[in-house]
């Protein structure tokens, strides 16, 4: 039986055992107890942390063969990676992971890939606070770049994809894809944007809505979005893809703007963090005997909703640990 | 200058001072230390609250003109009554305010009528919790009976309209009403459904989708929701409504279903106020010294999210008076 010790895991899988750091995954996924002791070991150990890239889109926009295009000029590059496939619309499936895999078989030998699809289970809130958490994973095992492809749609799928040091987002040809990702909040979180199936009509009308929304948007002196063209699937726009990306880092980091991100980065995952531990404790407290007890009084006329409600705040100080597992 | 002391503006209000129960309301409507106050002084003296009858349904469906009527209706039954109209659809203007008086022109020379307009100013959620605290306030200054008009579109304004010990649910004539209300929440809060503007064509058609809805809802034992047909313009139909209330009112009351409801509202409530005040915390922490500290900690990768939360969370409970004014 392999160990699910996240302290054993952690270092198995920083040793090069894929498994382990699959299991480890799974680990800091399902939460609890055994997720914040991961937590707190990849914490120090991810310091170091490579590039991040998110690549998003609606559905079949060819995120995903663009991720595997991506992937090869990271390799071809001398790097090892790391991706995050993370699609909701198949929560339940499990075919994510399959379908992945075939996709991507031409990396699935090689030991400088490591692909993960991370399932939502239904749950986006908890994808959101898993994400940045594998993501260090990920780089705590000395994988040097991390590759996160995701559904750009809905609030929360966005703030997924904003976990990333530069976000690509993908859109098609045809009359409104430009709008669309727009209106889904693309717009705002990207860095790079990559028109795909340039090959069909409107390739040049959607380069110029993107073009037109980004005078409106982006301001002298900040960075303005470059538009790829690409052909994904006979790897046209690639290089041009890979010289926008290298553009972006080479930016982060003359302006300062890389440490400042992952700063940002780090604290809305605080307030989520946070919010998420207090949820819980109003969770705790709505089904425990104070609770019971003190709306009894109320329900009685012997107090106010108010004072009661100042009585519980009281009580969730009071039980708690500093450190407790979260 | 007149007082805005709490107590004395309720002292006052008791004594038969509207422009002090005015003032009083809008303290309590303000939120912060004042009314906190006004709260721990009514509370207790509210705890002999009359009926609160609840008037909802889409806008246009003539829920002033039936809540005028059964003013009228109280008043010749020798009741005192408090009426609070809640008019989210002119949050800024005001305008519901003289709306209403103009409305209710013959009730507003009567001593035994208190009308209270109650703006929205835009924050719905504020509005739920000042509903039941005003209720108590004019069940405190010795207000009989209690009815609250509000439009029923929306979640919260659903919350707002069931504060009632009674709620009518008022549709008119014409294909798709009933199916509306039910999509609104309506039908599950209705004790009355008054089927308004029944000359017009299509009432027998509401009243039939009506009933197969509770048909297929209602319970055998459960209470089975009159529906009485009513042209309140002319006052066709309002003596079967006073009826039906009165039918109500008696089932709560034989069931001991008054009490209950009255219960699970205050356990509602103490929810709310406690949800409120812990997004207050958060609000503070977003805020203060400490979240700036540690933030920088986890930025500066000493301390990871989860631990910074969990410090963050413990100051919480330090800072806290029992009893602060909430």
């Amino acid at each position: 039986v392999p160990s699910r010790d996240p302290e054993s895991l952690l270092l198995a899988a920083m040793a090069g055992d894929r498994a382990a750091l699959g299991r480890l995954i799974s680990v800091v996924e399902r939460g609890g107890g055994p997720a914040r002791h991961a937590a707190r070991l990849v914490f120090p150990r991810a310091r170091q942390l490579g590039r991040v890239i998110g690549i998003t889109g609606a559905p079949g926009a060819g995120k995903s063969t663009i991720t595997d295009q991506v992937v090869s000029l990271i390799r071809a590059d001398g790097c090892s990676v790391g991706v995050l496939a993370i699609d909701p619309s198949s929560p339940f499936s499990g075919g994510a992971l399959l379908g992945d895999r075939v996709r991507m078989q031409r990396h699935s030998t090689d030991d400088g890939v490591f692909i993960r699809s991370m399932a939502t289970r239904g749950h986006l809130g908890g994808l959101a606070l898993a994400t940045p958490e594998v993501v260090r994973v990920l780089a705590a095992v000395g994988l040097d770049v991390v590759v996160i492809e995701t559904v750009g749609v809905g609030q929360i799928e966005v703030e997924v994809a904003s976990n990333a040091d530069t976000t690509v987002v993908v859109v098609n040809p045809g009359w409104g894809d430009a709008v669309q990702a727009n209106k889904a909040g693309l717009l705002e979180i990207a860095d790079v944007f990559v028109v795909n199936k340039a090959d069909r009509p409107g390739a040049a009308q959607t380069r110029q809505d993107l073009a037109a929304m980004l005078d409106m948007s982006v301001a002298r002196g900040q960075w303005r979005p470059p538009i790829v063209e690409a052909t994904a699937t006979e790897g046209k726009g690639m290089d041009e893809l890979w010289a926008a990306l290298g553009d972006h880092y080479d930016y982060l980091e003359r302006s300062a703007e890389l440490g400042a991100r992952r700063g940002r980065r780090l604290r809305r995952e605080l307030a989520e963090v946070l919010v998420r531990q207090m949820e819980r404790d109003v969770r705790a407290l709505a089904d425990g005997r104070r609770w019971e007890q003190l709306s009894a009084e109320v329900t009685a006329g012997r107090i106010d909703p108010y004072e009661a409600a100042e009585l519980l705040r009281a009580e969730l100080g009071s039980d708690r640990a500093p450190n407790a597992p979260s």
